[in-house]
């Protein structure tokens, strides 16, 4: 069966007993939708959460300037409202299918009725919450330290999600410099200085609407050490 | 009984059966540190955490360069390296005592089978994981709009900490302005621009050592015009 495939490779249902699989397969909807289709809206309520079963989503903050800020990119198999669901409140982003997506949905009460009954499955929730935590730290001291630092956790970790994900070609990430703008909040002239710094040093190369990273662990380091010595 | 009173009033062992909480008090060791104490230490094993019965911690992170970034500080009944704990991996940033402080010190083997035995304790675990996550995207939301969302964040922030503290004089924060720029990751000038601003407009006041809200709510909202108006 194709949905019980979906929810084991889940991290939400990773090694749960069957029975809580059993329990999910009777209230879990699957849904499917188109490239640049809203899949859930900022300040609604936080109703449902969907775990992607294939495809890619776009996270995002609109304020009311209308200027966007992208959080990030979740890709299969990736689990996008938890935390309004669990945390009762309204959604603070807005989220948007990059390519086909689909997704498995799961209603606010059905989730908390399995919560409830099988702490295996809150545990793997405790598990990607520790994960999400501890990414959103990394993500405030590089942004915190200056834009090499920001950029190399902003591609690095889109590259990863890439690998574990088992796309083609990983490392080449589909990032616009508008995307990237959009990313780390800053201008297109410091944006294109620290891209063609990066480009020099050989560690990516890149184009009007791709990214593509030649040598990602040398990335990682050359940033710490850029990192500690720029006064930025 | 003290302890088992602190224990209560922790977020984690909120509402949890008695039997929890008499497995829990077999296990805790009461710790007392000193102002300036290092309570954890950043690239330590995650080996405990602690929930805080009085008193206020710092977490900051220290880079090579020996640049300190302030991440916020804990009040009393917060709880500290939960995330190491749990995730298993190395602690990302240093906790020191600001003032005296006691805790209540759980070892992570004994925390991860209370875990495993008293689904409500993950429960609460969880709803904190889902609390931090929420603070950190707004912070990171806030960072990247500009000096005034991100001084608006951290004020409004510790206020509200110091609120559900119950500490004296909760509107006046001990922030020195060398506080502020190690937490916002700012230069002395754009702090000090942004202060006199926050200060002409009957928001707050302050000086060397301290801040003083004088208008929270007001803050928030001026905060919230600002971002979307400013170009950065």
């Amino acid at each position: 069966m194709a949905r019980l495939d979906d929810l084991k490779n889940s991290p939400l249902f990773h090694d749960v007993p069957d029975e809580a699989l059993q329990e999910a397969l009777q209230v879990i909807t699957e849904r499917r939708y188109y490239a640049g289709q809203v899949i859930l809206e900022q300040d609604a309520e936080g109703e449902a959460l969907h775990l992607i079963t294939s495809g890619v989503v776009r996270v995002s903050r609109i304020s009311l300037g209308s200027r966007e800020r992208v959080m990030g990119d979740v890709y299969a198999p990736g689990v996008i409202g938890e935390t309004a669901v669990l945390g009762g409140g309204e959604r603070s982003a807005t989220v948007r299918a990059q390519t086909e997506v689909t997704t498995l949905m799961l209603y606010r009460t059905h989730f908390r009725q399995i919560l409830r009954r099988h702490p295996q499955v809150l545990w793997n929730l405790s598990a990607l919450l520790v994960r999400r935590v501890t990414f959103l730290n990394d993500e405030l001291i590089a942004f915190g330290l200056n834009t090499e630092a920001a950029l190399s956790h902003v591609f690095l970790s889109l590259y990863q999600q890439r690998l574990a994900a088992g796309v083609p070609n990983p490392e080449v990430l589909p990032l616009s410099t508008q995307d990237i703008m959009a990313r780390i909040s800053s201008s297109r002239e410091t944006v294109s200085r620290v891209m063609r710094k990066l480009d020099a040093a050989r560690m990516l190369t890149y184009t009007s609407t791709q990214v593509t990273l030649i040598d990602p662990d040398a990335l990682e380091h050359v940033t710490l050490d850029e990192a500690d010595v720029s006064a930025d």
